[in-house]
């Protein structure tokens, strides 16, 4: 096993005070490692980072189709949102759709990051529902498929169907048999797979072609819808909607709880996914803005990629006192 | 140089999904090493851990003294408050007593971690103020010096008497000169040294003797308002607050930004000091509390501790998804 290496630092004056080791791998159309730092065999929970693995059942059964649904809503599915009124309204529309209601999710809820409509429900005294939570759209989704299937409505069970079509795509699309899961934040099952696992499946999601086959119709439409609406798969200011904005060709990026973050590339049929041990985000956006730089379809001094890649750090009063920056191996 | 070693482990069902590096440091009186973890030589920013330290030239020089500062004072001139109300009443009332107000702050403000106190101000339009900044304690002690001293208003210059006076205590403590500094969330300058220093000058707090010299003295003066105000440290729910309550003999506990921790143990005459290198603050708080369960002084199945060290992570369902844990070689 590698030991996981440093990609991140942050410097505050003269001393690089903290540190993020982590594990890295760039695949290509046939699942091969073009680039890899660390370990690429490390096992991994992808976290959100999964979300279009776990939409694909949705696509490929038709249920979708049925539905109507956009790439709008392909991109929520797809989405970690911020629960802003963009997000909201958009998800509670699909519910509406499908007849159902904000009880019907079993995401729990959890306060909007978005500041504005977090701000506004303490104004109104309200407690947050579960459409507010970041994974609202995905769970539409899920109950979109149980909807169109006939199945119950516990969709978050491990053994419910819903479940077992996200496991066997999953396992499909890595090419691998998932050694377990994690119960993720939302209380859905988040499968386990290699890095590389991962990485070659962000790549399928590239080199994948419409109408070759309903999996590959699907990846292309997953990933279409999420580059087409980069401001519904996470929100303004954030790593995934703003990067995904100054890429130089359309690249569709996704960020996971605990630090994970992929890349699709279809101009490149590139895929890539990064774990940041220790979990720490900040550094997950900077490695992957490096990555990209690394790739040219990202430019350095893009105000973007200085956001997180690079950034200064300032202090309450504006005082610009360090910088996030990734090692030089990343670049 | 030794690399840092595991100390924090984040598990998710049945995978340790993220894990924390670092360094850590136990000394005694004679501020030897007693027991090390990664490499004590290594340098480090100490952040708000550094408050007591900062402090001292406020007792030493008299300046507590003569503006009649209480245990409460010397507790918030060593806090990373909260900003509730009973922080900031008393940081009000005290730049009250100097005849100052808020603008003479330099720290900067940010809104209150305090929720109780960050939702009326998000309720009644309002924004925070430089008293709400988690160091208006120390700064309120700063105030104090300079007035006392009677020097200028720009006290958070590295060139101020002020801090020049913090960096000789800061020297003399650690037992090294300092290598150099960076500017702190609140505006001052933070000094460096190395881990062994900072777990050095906590076993000398904890070894200090009243009336030996005014430096110890004022260490004394320092621990002991420390312990007395565990709530004015850092507040409710708070790692320092809650494991100072639950210690079995009185220990002081103060987190740093960047995953720092130091702990005063004068009944044993021992400090410890503590840095994760990816600055994850869920991970020193962990293994602060492994440190001091080793060492005897806290039970590990004291509701308090089980809040930082093997405490469940649950969802936003309330579902148990994974567990916080230190690893063994600490215990």
């Amino acid at each position: 096993m590698t030991e996981p290496v440093k990609m991140t630092e942050i410097w505050r004056g003269p001393l690089a005070e903290s540190v993020h080791r982590g594990h890295a791998v760039i695949c290509d159309a046939a699942g091969e490692i073009v680039d890899a730092w660390g370990d690429p065999e490390t096992v991994v929970l992808p976290r959100s980072s999964a979300k279009m693995l776990q939409a694909l059942p949705l696509v490929e059964s038709g249920a979708a189709e049925a539905h109507r649904l956009t790439a709008e809503h392909l991109a929520l599915a797809c989405a970690s949102h911020e629960g802003a009124e963009i997000h909201t309204d958009r998800v509670g529309a699909w519910l509406a759709d499908l007849g159902l209601s904000d009880d019907d999710f079993r995401c729990g809820a959890h306060m909007p990051k978005d500041s504005e409509a977090r701000n506004a429900l303490i104004r109104a005294g309200k407690e947050p529902c579960q459409m507010h939570n970041n994974c609202s759209g995905k769970h539409a989704g899920f109950l979109t498929l149980a909807k169109h299937m006939g199945w119950g409505p516990d969709y978050v069970e491990p053994e419910h169907e819903v479940q077992k079509a996200c496991l066997q795509a999953f396992e499909e699309i890595t090419g691998e048999t998932s050694p377990g899961f994690g119960i993720d934040g939302c209380s859905a099952p988040n499968f386990a797979s290699s890095l590389h696992g991962m990485g070659r499946a962000m790549a399928r999601f590239a080199a994948a072609e419409d109408g070759r086959s309903a999996r590959e119709s699907a990846a292309v439409r997953l990933w279409q819808a999420m580059i087409a609406h980069p401001d519904l798969v996470a929100g303004e200011g954030r790593a995934c909607t703003e990067l995904m904005r100054a890429c130089k060709e359309p690249v569709a990026l996704k960020t996971g709880a605990e630090a994970f973050f992929i890349a699709i590339l279809p101009t490149r049929k590139l895929g890539i996914a990064l774990k940041i041990v220790d979990g720490g985000t900040r550094a997950a956006e900077c490695t992957i803005a490096a990555l990209l730089v690394r790739l040219g379809v990202l430019d350095a001094d893009h105000p973007a990629t200085r956001k997180f890649m690079n950034a200064p750090i300032t202090n309450w009063r504006g005082i610009e006192t360090g910088m996030i920056k990734p090692v030089d191996s990343l670049l």
